[in-house]
Protein backbone atom coordinates (compact mmCIF):
# COMPACT_ATOMS: atom_id res chain seq x y z
CA UNK A 1 0.00 0.00 0.00
CA UNK A 2 2.72 2.34 -0.59
CA UNK A 3 1.21 5.39 -1.75
CA UNK A 4 3.59 7.47 -4.26
CA UNK A 5 3.51 10.77 -5.99
CA UNK A 6 6.34 11.67 -8.15
CA UNK A 7 6.73 15.41 -9.38
CA UNK A 8 9.27 16.52 -12.56
CA UNK A 9 9.66 18.57 -15.02
CA UNK A 10 6.98 18.16 -17.56
CA UNK A 11 8.59 16.75 -21.36
CA UNK A 12 9.87 13.62 -20.65
CA UNK A 13 8.69 10.68 -23.37
CA UNK A 14 6.32 8.28 -21.61
CA UNK A 15 8.86 5.49 -21.73
CA UNK A 16 10.88 7.77 -19.19
CA UNK A 17 7.56 7.95 -16.94
CA UNK A 18 6.97 4.40 -17.29
CA UNK A 19 10.29 3.33 -16.68
CA UNK A 20 9.76 5.89 -13.25
CA UNK A 21 7.02 3.81 -12.13
CA UNK A 22 8.60 0.54 -12.98
CA UNK A 23 11.96 1.36 -11.01
CA UNK A 24 10.31 2.64 -8.28
CA UNK A 25 7.53 -0.30 -7.92
CA UNK A 26 11.04 -2.87 -8.23
CA UNK A 27 12.77 -0.96 -5.47
CA UNK A 28 9.72 -0.95 -2.89
CA UNK A 29 9.14 -5.01 -3.48
CA UNK A 30 13.07 -5.17 -3.02
CA UNK A 31 13.56 -2.74 0.19
CA UNK A 32 9.99 -2.79 1.59
CA UNK A 33 8.85 -6.65 0.94
CA UNK A 34 5.07 -4.62 -0.79
CA UNK A 35 3.22 -7.53 -2.25
CA UNK A 36 2.89 -8.08 -5.93
CA UNK A 37 0.95 -5.92 -7.68
CA UNK A 38 1.21 -3.21 -4.69
CA UNK A 39 1.33 -0.31 -7.16
CA UNK A 40 -0.60 2.69 -6.28
CA UNK A 41 1.76 5.81 -8.29
CA UNK A 42 1.18 8.88 -9.72
CA UNK A 43 3.40 11.39 -11.66
CA UNK A 44 2.74 15.34 -11.75
CA UNK A 45 4.62 17.28 -14.57
CA UNK A 46 5.26 21.06 -14.15
CA UNK A 47 6.27 23.31 -16.26
CA UNK A 48 9.46 25.27 -15.77
CA UNK A 49 7.90 27.90 -13.26
CA UNK A 50 6.20 25.76 -11.34
CA UNK A 51 9.03 23.58 -10.05
CA UNK A 52 11.94 24.75 -8.04
CA UNK A 53 15.08 22.91 -6.85
CA UNK A 54 18.23 23.68 -5.06
CA UNK A 55 21.50 22.48 -4.53
CA UNK A 56 21.37 22.44 -0.94
CA UNK A 57 23.37 19.78 0.73
CA UNK A 58 26.24 19.86 -1.19
CA UNK A 59 24.44 17.93 -4.20
CA UNK A 60 24.32 19.60 -8.09
CA UNK A 61 20.78 18.74 -8.72
CA UNK A 62 19.93 20.00 -12.62
CA UNK A 63 16.31 19.86 -13.92
CA UNK A 64 16.15 16.55 -14.47
CA UNK A 65 15.26 15.82 -10.43
CA UNK A 66 12.45 13.85 -9.41
CA UNK A 67 10.67 14.05 -6.31
CA UNK A 68 9.19 10.96 -4.54
CA UNK A 69 7.13 11.03 -1.84
CA UNK A 70 6.24 7.95 -0.46
CA UNK A 71 3.59 7.52 2.22
CA UNK A 72 3.67 3.71 3.66
CA UNK A 73 3.17 1.97 7.51
CA UNK A 74 5.18 3.15 10.49
CA UNK A 75 6.78 -0.01 10.42
CA UNK A 76 9.04 0.12 8.32
CA UNK A 77 12.92 0.12 10.11
CA UNK A 78 15.75 2.74 9.26
CA UNK A 79 17.72 0.08 7.36
CA UNK A 80 14.76 -0.62 4.56
CA UNK A 81 14.44 3.00 4.40
CA UNK A 82 18.05 2.94 3.54
CA UNK A 83 17.99 0.20 1.42
CA UNK A 84 14.83 1.64 -0.55
CA UNK A 85 16.76 4.70 -1.48
CA UNK A 86 19.91 2.67 -2.20
CA UNK A 87 17.87 0.62 -4.70
CA UNK A 88 15.68 3.28 -5.91
CA UNK A 89 18.90 5.64 -6.85
CA UNK A 90 20.45 2.80 -8.39
CA UNK A 91 17.25 0.74 -10.63
CA UNK A 92 16.44 4.65 -11.53
CA UNK A 93 19.58 5.40 -12.80
CA UNK A 94 19.80 1.98 -14.76
CA UNK A 95 16.28 2.70 -16.34
CA UNK A 96 15.04 5.71 -17.34
CA UNK A 97 18.42 6.82 -16.36
CA UNK A 98 18.38 9.51 -14.13
CA UNK A 99 21.46 10.48 -12.02
CA UNK A 100 21.69 9.67 -8.44
CA UNK A 101 21.94 13.67 -7.68
CA UNK A 102 18.14 13.94 -8.81
CA UNK A 103 16.71 11.64 -6.87
CA UNK A 104 14.69 13.00 -4.35
CA UNK A 105 12.71 10.65 -1.54
CA UNK A 106 10.68 11.46 1.26
CA UNK A 107 8.99 9.06 3.56
CA UNK A 108 6.14 9.41 5.30
CA UNK A 109 4.59 7.28 7.72
CA UNK A 110 1.23 6.52 8.20
CA UNK A 111 -0.18 4.04 10.85
CA UNK A 112 -1.91 0.63 9.88
CA UNK A 113 -5.50 2.08 10.63
CA UNK A 114 -5.01 5.23 8.38
CA UNK A 115 -5.45 2.93 4.90
CA UNK A 116 -8.40 1.88 3.14
CA UNK A 117 -7.29 0.22 0.12
CA UNK A 118 -10.81 -0.79 -1.56
CA UNK A 119 -14.72 -1.48 0.04
CA UNK A 120 -14.67 1.41 2.64
CA UNK A 121 -12.59 -0.82 4.96
CA UNK A 122 -10.07 -0.28 7.29
CA UNK A 123 -8.19 -3.85 5.99
CA UNK A 124 -5.06 -3.17 8.20
CA UNK A 125 -6.52 -2.05 11.31
CA UNK B 1 -9.19 21.91 8.35
CA UNK B 2 -8.81 18.43 6.92
CA UNK B 3 -6.76 18.92 3.53
CA UNK B 4 -7.68 16.70 0.81
CA UNK B 5 -5.56 15.88 -2.19
CA UNK B 6 -7.76 13.73 -4.86
CA UNK B 7 -5.85 12.20 -7.58
CA UNK B 8 -7.90 10.53 -10.57
CA UNK B 9 -7.13 9.49 -14.36
CA UNK B 10 -7.92 12.32 -16.40
CA UNK B 11 -11.23 12.89 -18.68
CA UNK B 12 -14.43 12.71 -16.15
CA UNK B 13 -17.03 15.24 -16.54
CA UNK B 14 -16.84 18.15 -14.13
CA UNK B 15 -20.03 17.02 -12.09
CA UNK B 16 -18.28 13.71 -12.02
CA UNK B 17 -15.39 15.66 -10.22
CA UNK B 18 -17.66 17.82 -7.92
CA UNK B 19 -19.80 14.81 -6.80
CA UNK B 20 -16.34 13.62 -5.44
CA UNK B 21 -16.28 16.86 -3.40
CA UNK B 22 -19.43 16.64 -2.22
CA UNK B 23 -19.34 13.47 -0.84
CA UNK B 24 -16.06 13.51 0.77
CA UNK B 25 -17.40 16.70 2.35
CA UNK B 26 -20.26 14.73 3.54
CA UNK B 27 -18.17 12.09 4.96
CA UNK B 28 -16.04 14.02 6.84
CA UNK B 29 -19.15 15.90 8.02
CA UNK B 30 -20.79 12.95 9.50
CA UNK B 31 -17.89 10.95 10.73
CA UNK B 32 -14.95 13.12 12.05
CA UNK B 33 -17.64 16.28 12.53
CA UNK B 34 -15.72 18.65 10.69
CA UNK B 35 -17.52 22.20 10.95
CA UNK B 36 -19.67 23.40 8.45
CA UNK B 37 -17.59 24.77 5.10
CA UNK B 38 -14.55 23.20 5.91
CA UNK B 39 -13.67 22.40 2.21
CA UNK B 40 -9.91 22.42 1.39
CA UNK B 41 -9.80 19.93 -1.01
CA UNK B 42 -7.78 19.83 -4.35
CA UNK B 43 -8.37 16.99 -7.56
CA UNK B 44 -5.26 16.14 -9.62
CA UNK B 45 -6.06 14.54 -13.00
CA UNK B 46 -3.76 12.16 -14.46
CA UNK B 47 -3.14 11.02 -18.08
CA UNK B 48 -2.85 7.30 -18.33
CA UNK B 49 0.75 7.33 -18.50
CA UNK B 50 0.98 9.17 -15.19
CA UNK B 51 -1.35 6.88 -13.19
CA UNK B 52 -0.93 3.54 -11.68
CA UNK B 53 -2.89 1.03 -10.14
CA UNK B 54 -2.58 -2.35 -8.71
CA UNK B 55 -4.60 -5.35 -7.86
CA UNK B 56 -2.77 -5.93 -4.03
CA UNK B 57 -4.60 -7.06 -1.35
CA UNK B 58 -7.30 -8.86 -3.47
CA UNK B 59 -9.30 -5.97 -4.67
CA UNK B 60 -9.56 -5.43 -8.36
CA UNK B 61 -9.02 -1.86 -9.44
CA UNK B 62 -10.09 -0.29 -12.37
CA UNK B 63 -8.95 2.68 -14.82
CA UNK B 64 -11.60 4.69 -12.20
CA UNK B 65 -9.83 4.30 -8.88
CA UNK B 66 -9.35 7.60 -7.05
CA UNK B 67 -6.33 7.91 -4.43
CA UNK B 68 -7.68 10.34 -1.56
CA UNK B 69 -5.16 11.13 0.51
CA UNK B 70 -6.44 13.53 4.08
CA UNK B 71 -4.30 15.33 6.52
CA UNK B 72 -6.09 15.88 9.68
CA UNK B 73 -5.39 16.30 13.30
CA UNK B 74 -3.79 13.68 15.16
CA UNK B 75 -6.97 13.04 17.41
CA UNK B 76 -8.74 11.00 15.30
CA UNK B 77 -9.61 7.71 17.16
CA UNK B 78 -9.91 4.43 15.00
CA UNK B 79 -13.46 4.41 15.15
CA UNK B 80 -13.74 7.52 13.63
CA UNK B 81 -11.08 6.68 10.61
CA UNK B 82 -13.22 3.49 9.97
CA UNK B 83 -16.69 5.30 10.17
CA UNK B 84 -14.87 7.58 7.42
CA UNK B 85 -14.04 5.05 5.09
CA UNK B 86 -16.96 3.41 5.18
CA UNK B 87 -19.17 6.69 4.63
CA UNK B 88 -16.68 7.10 1.49
CA UNK B 89 -17.50 4.45 -0.31
CA UNK B 90 -20.90 4.51 0.30
CA UNK B 91 -21.67 7.71 -0.92
CA UNK B 92 -18.69 8.07 -3.49
CA UNK B 93 -20.93 5.04 -4.87
CA UNK B 94 -24.57 6.90 -4.75
CA UNK B 95 -22.59 9.77 -6.21
CA UNK B 96 -20.45 9.74 -8.67
CA UNK B 97 -20.99 6.21 -8.96
CA UNK B 98 -17.75 4.55 -8.47
CA UNK B 99 -17.22 1.10 -7.26
CA UNK B 100 -16.17 -0.02 -3.81
CA UNK B 101 -12.94 -1.58 -5.29
CA UNK B 102 -11.75 1.93 -6.47
CA UNK B 103 -12.08 3.88 -3.50
CA UNK B 104 -8.38 4.51 -1.95
CA UNK B 105 -8.26 6.22 1.03
CA UNK B 106 -4.91 7.04 3.09
CA UNK B 107 -4.92 9.23 6.37
CA UNK B 108 -2.25 11.26 7.34
CA UNK B 109 -2.05 12.45 10.73
CA UNK B 110 -0.79 16.47 11.93
CA UNK B 111 -0.79 17.86 14.66
CA UNK B 112 -2.87 20.90 15.89
CA UNK B 113 0.24 23.45 16.14
CA UNK B 114 0.87 22.01 12.46
CA UNK B 115 -2.39 24.25 11.30
CA UNK B 116 -2.32 27.62 10.01
CA UNK B 117 -5.79 27.82 8.19
CA UNK B 118 -5.20 31.81 7.34
CA UNK B 119 -3.47 35.21 8.61
CA UNK B 120 -0.52 33.95 9.28
CA UNK B 121 -1.79 32.25 13.18
CA UNK B 122 -1.71 28.97 14.50
CA UNK B 123 -5.21 28.86 15.25
CA UNK B 124 -5.29 25.48 16.96
CA UNK B 125 -2.02 25.73 18.42
CA UNK C 1 15.26 19.45 2.75
CA UNK C 2 11.68 20.81 3.46
CA UNK C 3 9.32 19.48 0.60
CA UNK C 4 6.58 21.94 -0.30
CA UNK C 5 4.14 21.11 -2.88
CA UNK C 6 1.80 24.31 -3.39
CA UNK C 7 -1.68 24.61 -5.18
CA UNK C 8 -3.70 27.04 -6.07
CA UNK C 9 -6.21 28.09 -9.00
CA UNK C 10 -4.99 27.82 -12.38
CA UNK C 11 -4.30 31.69 -14.69
CA UNK C 12 -2.34 33.35 -12.04
CA UNK C 13 1.11 34.66 -14.29
CA UNK C 14 4.20 33.40 -14.04
CA UNK C 15 5.64 36.15 -11.89
CA UNK C 16 3.00 35.52 -9.03
CA UNK C 17 4.12 32.01 -9.10
CA UNK C 18 7.68 32.79 -8.91
CA UNK C 19 7.19 34.50 -5.76
CA UNK C 20 5.55 32.77 -3.91
CA UNK C 21 8.86 30.55 -4.02
CA UNK C 22 10.48 33.22 -3.56
CA UNK C 23 8.37 34.53 -0.42
CA UNK C 24 8.01 30.66 0.75
CA UNK C 25 11.99 30.14 0.68
CA UNK C 26 12.73 33.45 2.73
CA UNK C 27 9.86 32.84 5.67
CA UNK C 28 11.79 29.29 6.00
CA UNK C 29 15.34 30.87 5.76
CA UNK C 30 13.99 33.11 8.18
CA UNK C 31 11.78 30.85 10.52
CA UNK C 32 13.18 27.74 10.30
CA UNK C 33 16.73 28.05 9.75
CA UNK C 34 17.14 26.16 6.18
CA UNK C 35 20.40 25.81 4.24
CA UNK C 36 20.96 28.03 1.51
CA UNK C 37 19.83 27.07 -1.99
CA UNK C 38 17.30 24.49 0.36
CA UNK C 39 14.79 24.90 -1.98
CA UNK C 40 12.55 22.41 -3.14
CA UNK C 41 8.96 22.97 -4.42
CA UNK C 42 6.34 22.15 -6.72
CA UNK C 43 3.59 24.38 -8.12
CA UNK C 44 0.19 22.74 -9.09
CA UNK C 45 -2.39 24.67 -10.76
CA UNK C 46 -6.07 23.60 -10.42
CA UNK C 47 -8.78 24.87 -12.91
CA UNK C 48 -12.28 25.76 -10.62
CA UNK C 49 -13.72 22.59 -10.78
CA UNK C 50 -10.82 20.60 -9.47
CA UNK C 51 -9.96 23.36 -6.41
CA UNK C 52 -12.79 24.24 -3.51
CA UNK C 53 -12.13 26.54 -0.59
CA UNK C 54 -14.35 27.20 2.66
CA UNK C 55 -14.71 29.43 4.89
CA UNK C 56 -14.37 27.54 8.06
CA UNK C 57 -13.06 29.04 11.44
CA UNK C 58 -14.36 32.57 10.52
CA UNK C 59 -11.77 33.11 7.09
CA UNK C 60 -13.41 34.33 4.43
CA UNK C 61 -11.09 32.87 1.56
CA UNK C 62 -11.41 34.03 -1.87
CA UNK C 63 -10.46 31.85 -5.11
CA UNK C 64 -7.07 33.02 -4.68
CA UNK C 65 -6.73 30.94 -1.74
CA UNK C 66 -3.22 29.32 -1.46
CA UNK C 67 -2.64 25.63 -0.05
CA UNK C 68 0.71 24.99 1.15
CA UNK C 69 1.69 21.62 2.58
CA UNK C 70 5.50 21.35 3.79
CA UNK C 71 7.26 18.50 4.70
CA UNK C 72 9.78 18.77 7.89
CA UNK C 73 12.00 17.29 9.90
CA UNK C 74 9.78 16.39 13.23
CA UNK C 75 12.34 18.61 15.12
CA UNK C 76 10.68 21.81 15.07
CA UNK C 77 9.27 23.62 17.86
CA UNK C 78 5.75 24.93 17.81
CA UNK C 79 7.58 28.60 18.06
CA UNK C 80 9.27 27.82 14.98
CA UNK C 81 6.04 26.66 13.19
CA UNK C 82 4.30 29.93 14.63
CA UNK C 83 6.96 31.86 13.09
CA UNK C 84 6.78 30.09 9.66
CA UNK C 85 2.70 30.70 9.43
CA UNK C 86 3.43 34.71 10.53
CA UNK C 87 6.64 35.32 8.29
CA UNK C 88 4.52 33.25 5.34
CA UNK C 89 1.40 35.58 5.53
CA UNK C 90 4.30 38.44 6.00
CA UNK C 91 6.29 37.65 2.43
CA UNK C 92 3.11 36.24 0.78
CA UNK C 93 1.12 39.35 1.34
CA UNK C 94 3.83 42.31 -0.22
CA UNK C 95 4.66 39.99 -3.09
CA UNK C 96 2.62 38.34 -5.26
CA UNK C 97 0.17 40.18 -2.58
CA UNK C 98 -1.37 37.01 -1.41
CA UNK C 99 -4.54 38.46 1.27
CA UNK C 100 -3.34 36.50 4.91
CA UNK C 101 -6.93 35.11 4.91
CA UNK C 102 -5.82 33.11 1.47
CA UNK C 103 -2.88 31.86 3.18
CA UNK C 104 -3.45 28.13 4.27
CA UNK C 105 -0.88 25.94 5.54
CA UNK C 106 -0.05 22.64 6.63
CA UNK C 107 3.07 21.14 8.04
CA UNK C 108 3.83 17.83 7.80
CA UNK C 109 6.97 16.43 9.75
CA UNK C 110 9.01 13.28 8.82
CA UNK C 111 11.64 11.95 11.07
CA UNK C 112 15.20 12.10 9.93
CA UNK C 113 16.30 8.84 8.42
CA UNK C 114 13.27 9.38 6.12
CA UNK C 115 14.92 11.79 3.60
CA UNK C 116 17.08 11.32 0.72
CA UNK C 117 18.37 14.27 -0.88
CA UNK C 118 20.56 12.55 -3.39
CA UNK C 119 22.54 9.87 -4.46
CA UNK C 120 20.43 7.25 -2.70
CA UNK C 121 21.75 8.17 0.65
CA UNK C 122 20.32 8.88 4.14
CA UNK C 123 22.27 12.47 4.62
CA UNK C 124 20.62 12.82 8.14
CA UNK C 125 20.20 9.15 9.45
Amino acid sequence: MPLVHISLRAGKPEAYRQAIFDSLYRAMREALSVPEDDQFMTITEHDGANFRHGNAYGVYRSDDVVYIQITVFDTRTTEQKKALYKRAAELLGRNPGIRPENVFVNVLESAKENWSVGHGLAQFA
